[in-house]
């Protein structure tokens, strides 16, 4: 039992968790369970659905939430859990009504950016569900628990690739000789990568209007197959390594288990902040047992290094060769990048203040991919399924309203 | 007959208009036509509807579409018109297909800051019309009219009050020894003014994806009640007064009129840009008429003058006064803010690009202000019946979700 356990009065706080069926979602539940905190989560599975819907499915399988509630239980304690989707504004003040939180994690929204990039619909979509999420979240909060911390999952991305260093969330500013402090400037790739700066924006407003409290994330690319509670509750959580819902790292490893090139979009120069879903799990912990002050707005840039697709790609090629000297080198193929963004860039980001309040790496890079290809090797099986939906398809420059009025498109 | 009406050909345009019955739409309507412009208009008639919600009207009667479109071509030529909502895609994707606009305004969003701050139902609405009608004309016009000019109207409330210049759009950054062209950040008042913020950043990467050619107006609060197009037809603009859909000007006009004290929220000392609507539906034209380069997205600080709220409301005072020497003198009567924003502070926005276009001031603040008043002394028993709505109800800081929810309220 952890000490939070043994004094639950003391720290152990009431963490709601709106998308606790997700990739961060899931082991976030079991590491705040673990700290003798209690947590009740909120989702709608639309993840799930989504996934199934182009083809693809989580590479390590998972359990239906029942089953993770009754595994988690009997290793750290039981979460509550309550289906819905986080737009429908009734149900989440019904929900803020009955737990009265002192944290709120926000990780309920469409967070994948070729799914946004597929057309008019997709794009929509993704803007309704993030936003129309986040400000029922800042009404809700002001409402019902206005002394309560909001803990908002933003990305990296919303900060693009300026060619200067990115502090965490705002900056002097001097212009004509005079100067302020103010936002830094966003510029993101993608419309997923858009609703966050919407709303980080809208966010900001609401601590202006009302005071609340609220942690803004910026988080980098997110790798990994385990926490450490996974380990022990044998409660996995989703690995997705299609176009649409995997991301860079993760996609790699599955590659090279697969016998497949790895293939970086075009250049393999873009450079991103990456950390591994141990280390994204330990941030949030730390953001929810160190509030922010009452009234404070504060972003964190959250990764823990900075690396190219290059880099990454060779570095999961170095690792998977000195675990399985007997088989064939992965290759590495630079495909037509799907994306539109620079492929050679400067990249400096700040991410001091989690250090501050202690975050440390947890296992180097080199560490978590090994961790991650015996990992995805215990499925290589379902990996020939899925390979399919590995290459991309979603293009960027392609994407098009035209499914989405089809009814008009006769006239064509 | 206008230069560009005999030479249709050479410089005359297919101009769309989405959002044509309404204050601006409507005389730039007529000036796009008296200037030889082929006009087709796009609205849903919202206005009109949310103003009588909020048992309002326009202060100045004003005709039915049918009306209009006969008065308008009985002197300019005949505008087309289609009734619908431009958060449909479809009957967007339709209209271009039909007319192929060489520029498409878009005017056709919620643009009342007091109503999106009435509480979570309204900022939500906000939010979704405004971000889905300008995300469906990115796509239609990428789909459709690739090489179309999409002139958005946003506002210079993008940018509230920094303590340093406002540039048009993009400034050089310096900061810890390097520098880049960035985006200026913003920091809007109202969830409005977010939703501009936001189609500001969604259109400036529809440009990036796609080379869009655009024009992204910052403009600021517009006054008045003529252009010249409005006098030559009798086609009257809406004139609103109340607090949720009126602007500080024309209510202090009416308020002057009816014999009520001006009200400045607060200290007054809350500095904007102004400009008149015959200059507005000037520098609409100049941008119609000098498009953007291919490719290019560009950013106009669309006002004339910056002036505080007091200042305005002592000119109206002094104008007043030497109109109508034998009546009383309006009072002013600094009521509380229902705002949440500074009272005194710096403003220095640049506004150099559209004069560089030939933009000239029209008439002088004090000329306008006389014609204002005027025209609203024809109105003076219309006042009377609006004036319990003229003084400030909404207020920022009691912005809430629980109507929104009502279902859920009976447990409190």
């Amino acid at each position: 039992m952890s000490f939070f356990g043994i004094f639950p009065c003391l720290e152990g706080k009431k963490v709601l968790i709106l998308g606790m069926d997700g990739y961060i979602g899931w082991p976030l539940a079991l590491r705040l369970l673990a700290r003798g905190h209690q947590v009740t989560g909120v989702d709608s599975f639309i993840t799930r659905r989504r996934v199934r819907e182009v083809h693809s499915d989580s590479l390590i399988p998972i359990d239906s939430m029942a089953e993770r509630i009754r595994k988690a239980s009997r290793t750290f304690g039981e979460p509550g859990f309550v289906r819905f989707d986080v737009t429908d504004p009734r149900r989440l003040y019904s929900i803020l009504e009955k737990e009265k939180p002192d944290a709120i994690v926000h990780l309920a929204e469409q967070r994948s950016a070729p799914y946004s990039m597929i057309g008019l619909k997709q794009a929509t979509e993704t803007m309704m569900k993030n936003i129309v999420s986040t400000m029922n979240l800042i009404y809700a909060t002001k409402d019902i628990v206005p002394e309560s911390h909001i803990l908002k999952l933003g990305t990296m991305g919303e900060y693009g690739t300026p060619n200067i260093d990115i502090p965490e969330g705002f900056f002097e500013v001097n212009y004509h000789g005079r100067s302020d402090t103010l936002p830094f400037p966003k510029f993101a790739g993608s419309w997923y990568h858009w609703t966050k700066v919407h709303d980080s924006n809208n966010l900001m407003f609401a601590n202006r209007l009302w005071g609340t409290a609220i942690t803004d994330v910026m988080q980098g690319v997110v790798y990994g197959t385990r926490t450490s509670e996974i380990e022990s509750s044998s409660s996995h959580t989703r690995f997705d390594i299609d176009e649409v819902w995997g991301t860079a790292l993760n996609r790699f490893c599955a590659q090279a288990i697969a016998g497949l090139p790895i293939t970086p979009y075009g250049k393999g120069g873009q450079t991103r902040g990456f950390l591994s879903l141990e280390d994204s799990v330990q941030c949030l912990t730390i953001a929810i047992e160190n509030p922010p002050k009452n009234g404070e707005y504060r972003v964190f840039n959250q990764y823990d290094e900075h690396y190219s697709v290059n880099e990454l790609a060779s570095k999961v090629v170095e690792v998977f060769s000195s675990l399985y000297p007997d088989r064939k080198k992965p290759g590495i193929l630079h495909t037509a990048n799907p994306r539109i963004e620079k492929e050679e860039h400067y990249y400096n980001p700040e991410n001091v203040k989690l250090r501050e309040l202690g975050y440390r790496t947890a296992r180097s890079l080199e560490t978590e991919i090994s961790i991650i290809l015996q990992d995805v090797m215990k499925y290589s099986g379902r990996i020939r399924r899925l390979k399919d939906v590995i290459m991309p398809r979603t293009s960027w420059k392609e994407s098009s309203g035209k499914s989405a009025v089809a009814g008009t498109e006769k006239k064509k």
